[in-house]
């Protein structure tokens, strides 16, 4: 008898630990998704382009599987308090984790549209959000990988600087847009792409907030600092 | 000893139903959002305008309810097969009606822009683009609170002419800022509403989706018939 919880417990350990596994594995593809995006946007590579909506199934497989596995667990195991917090938290976070990859797949398509292709409008303020934007993503999944909520917190705060770029960005697109005609087509989509990486920072952002609540047991202030007006 | 179990049965069951009840009051109000959120866009009506964004707090407040309430379920009655699915449903349903609400408050908030107040351009695709949009998360409610799967199949399934829509209306938004500058400013704003009323679509279709599931512990196919070719 003794055995046989021992085997239980040896096991459920084994499946939170491979939940925790699928959970980690999306978000190294939804980072490799996002990174490969900008290159495509900002380098016109058609490569790169390719790649993140290629990666789109397997991220929403591992979706269905991790989802599969939380209500395993938590049929077959009843996990408790922090056990039960990041369970509940891996469920929700896929589910920010498979909308990054949308937006980052989004994003490539348009990349390799022929209107951004012969744009002549500088990409300077798409990359410099783009590498903010990555960078939270890649401390988001840092905090969550190593359960750090003080990381979390410090990323969540830090997405206001994504807001004020995308800000920024819509104001500059409309002028463009303004002086010349033929900018009109380029610079919607650009509209978009900008619009795409604001919603990774919010993702990224949600997923900060789980992941505190998930190791902390407390939630964070409900109204988080934005940056700039538009929405 | 029959008495006690039977009033934990007995409030096993009052649980669940007021997990059904949260869930369906984050519908109403959701549903209300967007439909005030249309009125504003459609007829320039500020006082349907403020509406939205002010519900937000209670939508929020609604979101943590429903995920506190489903932690305590699954903590303390560990819910099995249909209830179990029906739990983790209720956790991502709310979810997706929370997002709802953001983007029927975005559609709000630009609907009183200036640009947007003064300008020129018909409506009409809006307010079509509205109508179906309204009519599939309605729809998509009542299969949630009915729990009719065969309703959720149907509703997942008509999102294809939201995409159709939006991507005409996206054309048709080009064209006019083409024609004259002073469209562009009215224009861009048009082009985020209609793409939030096409997300507001998603999520319908991704409660759908759980609702199916939910209901009969099937999924319904990977790839959801889709119209048009932007996103």
């Amino acid at each position: 008898m003794p055995n046989e919880t021992l085997h239980t417990v040896h096991s459920y350990e084994q499946e939170l630990e491979h939940l925790r596994l699928l959970v980690n594995k999306m978000g190294g593809l939804a980072e490799r998704q996002v990174a490969q995006a900008i290159i495509a946007v900002v380098d016109h590579d058609e490569a790169a382009a390719l790649d993140a909506p290629e990666m789109d199934p397997q991220v929403d497989e591992l979706e269905r599987e991790t989802e599969a596995l939380v209500i395993r667990l938590l049929a077959l195991r009843a996990p408790m308090a922090g056990d039960l917090r990041e369970v509940v938290a891996a469920l929700k976070i896929s589910g920010d984790l498979e909308r990054i990859g949308d937006c980052a797949a989004s994003i490539a398509r348009r990349a390799m549209r022929s209107e951004l292709l012969s744009c002549p409008i500088s990409v300077t303020g798409l990359r410099s959000m783009g590498r903010l934007v990555q960078d939270n993503l890649r401390r988001t999944i840092d905090a969550m990988d190593q359960r750090d909520p003080e990381l979390a917190r410090i990323v969540w705060q830090s997405d206001t600087a994504v807001d004020e770029l995308y800000t920024a960005m819509f104001r500059e697109l409309v002028t463009y847009m303004m002086e010349d005609p033929r900018n009109i087509g380029p610079c919607t989509h650009l509209l978009f792409i900008a619009k795409n990486l604001e919603r990774i920072g919010d993702h990224a952002t949600n997923i900060s907030e789980r992941v505190y609540y998930a190791v902390t047991g407390h939630i964070l202030p409900i109204v988080r600092p934005r940056g700039g007006t538009f929405d």
